[in-house]
């Protein structure tokens, strides 16, 4: 069971509630931070609160691999598991099999492929996927697809599709309980019809919620975009609808803009770790060493606790002697940014200024480079 | 200026209190969080200070190579650079150069030596070990001396020894300003008669306290705690005594019993590092896998914030992915626990109840293992 209502619009861009059946709610448009491993890299469950986060992402693959789904249930599930007392998406996997493991091979049954850890040979049903989904008792499952990667031909793109839809269909069958929503995920690459035919064929299906899968995934920002442009006024209105992976803060704004509600992304966490942090007029390279003798945050104005307490040329110094501090600290500043362009844009499309909003952003995030 | 006051004695052990000059209160005996490179490895400043600490070390030799002495001045001093607003004391950073840094090589003048970090040439006499902690800004600086190995010829621990006297001649005539309170430090490796002509020296060039150096450098442990045994009663009564990075719970506990006030060390956040996590009841191995299904906490009853909200379990999972979540939730539990024992000692001394808490002491940590 999930409950969504929409309580605003602006153009197509949408103001949301949702609410989990352990009646969690969340405020939407809503960034996901990524927790792949029962943690979000480098925070504590409590700064995640903080921030204000109302729901996460864990990724089911690396959980089935370590520490294991049945594991994770002994152990009161992921929430416990993880002390996370808010909202858990997991993924099916699909992606990470595609992207991360080794030797992999598509079936019509399913996936085979070898642990990125161990080498161990798994085989994953889309039952087997939903299995492990209920095990880690999360809020929003989503169904086993294939990742379709880009460029295919539109041969492979369709009959890649139709398998997500049997998949689909297998998946909603396995579904044991109403603890747990299950998203359909679009496939279908940048060919417009194949995504509406999955839409389509997923909506007879019946699902509590969908996602849009495999873009972000190497084609050009236009293709992506006009994939969206066309295919999300065809999502039904009354359902979330979330953009898998994405993106840039730019990504982000133009999802809202197209009436996305739901977004995840390993960017923000990422660059943290990389140096690489979000500031409203760009985005800056903590490493140059223009900020070695600089006294101010990150952003001025900033009110997340990195910039409230620390200089660049301390971030610098941390980042330099790879300090573990250094990847909480940017990590704490990237989400905080990330949450609060969320909650900018919630309340400028309740307030229904989204469209002067936007420009404003551009204006701002144009003024700066690293 | 340091005020220093031994306000309840039990036997030999002393319960203390110091005031640095910028009015900081650090109730003794203490342990010394070690923040090599401007941070206690993966901690906040708030967390530290939520741990109770109220006085942490920083490495004179890293912050001198890394971000450098002059820039963290123009940064406004240690203090500021890394928002720690409680005492800290630096090392001089004579341990370093002979434990960490490349060729180097004693002269009477100083020692020349090449940087870890990237191969640089320096040449560090006690002056400049002095003016790089003065730009540092720590509220106790420590006399340059030379580390002596073990084992060595008494003929080379006395020529050291007396070095390292000349040398805090030359450091005490460099100071300037009374901001910064300091420490002369006792060598003379194990030969007691040693160690008393260096304390007698440097009692007549006169210090606000007074270190032991070069213990638990090598030497069997009852080596270690009869040079104690013999050194301690000689120390001025009316100054803190230090002893310098020392040691396990168990060291703490004797250096206390024999009158030490102070003291430093890796071991909890180093070995938090490796899983190696510490509890009244002995020490255990967290990726140990009998842990694996463990939905207990780290110890029962413990108050930090990794035991009241995490498991075992979660520990090792994290600890095998490793994730940077780990060393975090590890460090602030093992360094609770030192704070802790100090907190119970402190108590046990000041109720005069000091012997039968260590005999207790002893009794529970005999009781586990890992």
């Amino acid at each position: 069971m999930l409950e969504f209502r929409v309580v605003a619009r602006d153009g197509r861009a949408r103001r949301g509630r949702l609410v989990t059946a352990r009646g969690v709610t969340v405020e939407t448009p809503v960034f996901m931070p990524v927790g792949t491993q029962a943690t979000v890299k480098s925070l504590s469950p409590d700064e995640l609160e903080s921030l204000g986060a109302s729901i996460i992402l864990g990724n089911t693959y690396h959980l089935y691999l370590r520490p294991g789904a049945e594991r994770v249930a002994r152990l009161g599930g992921l929430h416990r598991f993880m002390a996370w007392h808010r909202a858990i998406l997991t993924d099916s996997g699909g992606f990470q099999v595609f992207s991360l493991a080794r030797t992999r091979a598509v079936e019509e049954e399913g996936v085979r492929f070898q642990s990125h850890i161990d080498g161990s040979s798994h085989f994953i049903r889309p039952e087997t996927a939903m299995e492990i989904q209920r095990l880690l008792g999360s809020d929003i499952a989503m169904c086993f697809d294939e990742c379709t990667p880009y460029p295919v031909t539109r041969d492979y793109a369709e009959e890649s599709m139709r398998r997500t839809v049997r998949w689909a269909e297998r998946c909603r069958r396995s579904r044991t309980g109403d603890h747990q929503a299950v998203f359909g995920i679009v496939q279908g690459s940048v060919f417009a019809d194949l995504r509406k035919a999955c839409l389509e064929a997923l909506q007879e299906i019946g699902f509590e919620g969908y996602a849009v899968g495999s873009l972000s995934v190497g084609e050009p920002k236009e293709t992506m975009l006009s994939v969206l442009e066309e295919l999300a006024p065809c999502l039904p209105e009354e359902r979330p609808r979330y953009l898998m992976g994405v993106g840039t803060p730019e990504d982000l704004v133009e999802g809202v803009r197209l009436g996305i509600d739901m977004f995840d992304c390993v960017m923000p966490t990422r660059n943290a770790r990389n140096g690489a942090l979000f500031t409203s007029s760009g985005n800056l390279q903590i490493k140059n060493s223009r900020f070695a003798d600089d006294s101010e945050p990150i952003e001025r104005g900033c009110t997340c606790y990195t910039c409230r307490r620390f200089s660049r040329a301390y971030l610098r110094h941390l980042f330099l002697a790879r300090e573990l501090l250094a990847y909480r600290l940017n990590t704490l500043h990237n989400l905080h940014y990330y949450l609060k362009l969320m909650a900018d844009i919630r309340n400028a499309v309740e307030a229904g200024s989204f469209e002067s909003w936007r420009k404003d952003f551009y204006e701002r995030r144009s003024g700066g480079s690293s």
